[in-house]
């Protein structure tokens, strides 16, 4: 049995691009985007459409602007076999202007990933792209930290004055258990009657998975997954376990496997995410992953890299 | 709020001695020993009291004996701090003679691990445990792959002829959902009246952690965890994860962090566990770890060894 409402969408590049500037090769992206598309998965993000007002080009790689240019380039010559191409715009690091109509892009989907405080510019923003023709979600962040009745009213926002197909709960800090998941997915769907509920779940506590689990049965219909988890900081929801969890035939595990195996493993020469220890401590302690990526990061010299003694008491004594 | 029936079990020693035939240092296993007592956790399980004539001490270390020499100087000095020390006796693998009557012993608890078939051999060493003046438990393993008519006449007989204090399951294949945890903790409190149930998890696909917790709002209250997850294959639930959650204020992390610092983190030189394609494999499939096992102790130029598609076609086509 399966739920055939569950689309699963694969961000991989779009997530894993905040742990190297979104410095993709052409390569990697065409391969990432060609297994995903074999395997069935419904949705794949490219990266973000955000503005080079914003971002640095020279800083910056191709994929956190995802010009139609690059997209096409990503894209030409390899059959989606039915999945849709989405990419993200941040509410604050992204403008109208940066989207074309629909009839001249190859994207099929917007989502725009917001704070609570910025619904404001997110709704001007799905609206926009609703309005040249795409489909949209809004993905709340951090909504670990959110106050309860910014939320609710962000929702209610949000159900009255935009037609998104689904809005969701980001847990940015890796923070919440199963229990929570329970309680947001029910907050949103008390709210939402028009809309369905998506989850997009990081690993700081190896809880992205489980998470992902615990929002489909309490009825999330929408959920992210990145290629063997590559994300910010602890990563997310692995993309194969999901595949083999759900039971729909549409999705064949071994495309995933292969992409694994030829382009995702030799990234962890360049970039490290997945559990550690300093991940961990932001996840039980509800916090953004920038102190830990700041820690890990540091030389290999430094001693206070082990001590994660002293990064614990000093989080746990700067209560935010 | 807490349940204080709650128990926690570190097996860092003995279930990572799965992964170096038990070869640990007398330093490393004083300084777990004392994270461990440090930290409030219930108990700590440093090895296997399994016989000499099963296993060679030519290629074994100390703590696949846990002769009492070794427990003394593991522990002496050491306050335990009320903290018990339990070794496990695997049923087809160990004697009763390998005990000496608990007044002449350091350990507290004998664990009983055993298979579903084995069920009679693990009740004679439980009962002679018992006898000798020990508390006990048997761990009944690969859950996952019991008949059900088969674990519920095993129960039965656990329920009358025993005087255990828990009953574990034992997902060794990391292959069980929440879903699972649900069944099997439901099922082992039906059948076992007067005693507690306990789990003890694996990571196979990152559900160590949040399968602990299944068990816990399920009602386990006897809860096997690693330190940062050293164990077989994948691992198991990380005794840090898993005391960040508790909220029982006996509980300090702080000489965990410590202790996987110093002591945990420099063994990922010698020993490779934790979440990877192979095990996740063996996992989604059910499958015992060993042949995932053998994959990732290939040779790093055998191209079997990244080719991930095939060992799960071949795992699929040898359904066992």
């Amino acid at each position: 049995m399966y739920r055939p409402q569950i689309k699963v969408v694969d961000c991989t590049i779009r997530d894993g691009g905040l742990m190297n500037n979104s410095k993709f090769s052409m390569e990697a992206v065409r391969k990432v985007y060609k297994a995903v598309c074999d395997a069935g998965v419904d949705i794949v993000e490219l990266g973000y459409r955000n503005s080079k007002k914003m971002f640095s080009v020279n800083e910056y790689g191709l994929w956190r602007f995802c010009d139609e240019e690059s997209l096409r380039k990503a894209t030409e010559g390899i059959d989606s076999k039915g999945t849709k191409l989405a990419v993200m715009q941040d509410s604050h690091k992204a403008f109208a202007e940066d989207l074309l109509p629909k009839k001249e892009s190859v994207v099929d989907i917007v989502r725009v990933a917001t704070y609570v405080k910025d619904i404001d510019k997110a709704i001007k923003l799905v609206n926009n792209a609703n309005k040249l023709g795409y489909e949209t979600t809004i993905n709340i962040m951090s909504v670990s930290k959110a106050l309860d009745r910014e939320l609710d009213e962000a929702l209610d926002q949000i159900e009255k004055e935009t037609k998104i197909m689904a809005c969701y709960i980001v847990d940015s800090y890796g923070a919440l258990y199963s229990e929570d998941m329970d309680f947001y997915v029910d907050k949103f769907k008390k709210h939402l009657k028009n809309k369905e509920i998506g989850v997009h779940c990081h690993n700081q506590q190896q809880l992205g998975f489980a998470n992902t689990i615990a929002g489909i049965i309490r009825g999330a219909n929408y959920l992210d997954a990145t290629l063997y988890g590559l994300g910010r900081a602890a990563g997310n929801c692995p993309l194969e376990l999901l595949i083999g969890f759900l039971k729909n035939p549409k999705f064949d595990i071994r495309p995933l496997l292969d992409v694994i195996s030829d382009t995702i493993l030799p990234m962890e020469k360049d970039i490290r995410w997945g559990y550690s220890i300093p991940y961990m401590v932001g996840g039980i302690l509800n916090r953004h992953p920038e102190a830990a990526m700041t820690l890990m990061n540091m030389d290999d010299k430094n001693p206070d890299k082990l001590n994660f003694r002293k990064f614990y008491d000093n989080l746990t004594e700067n209560e935010v």
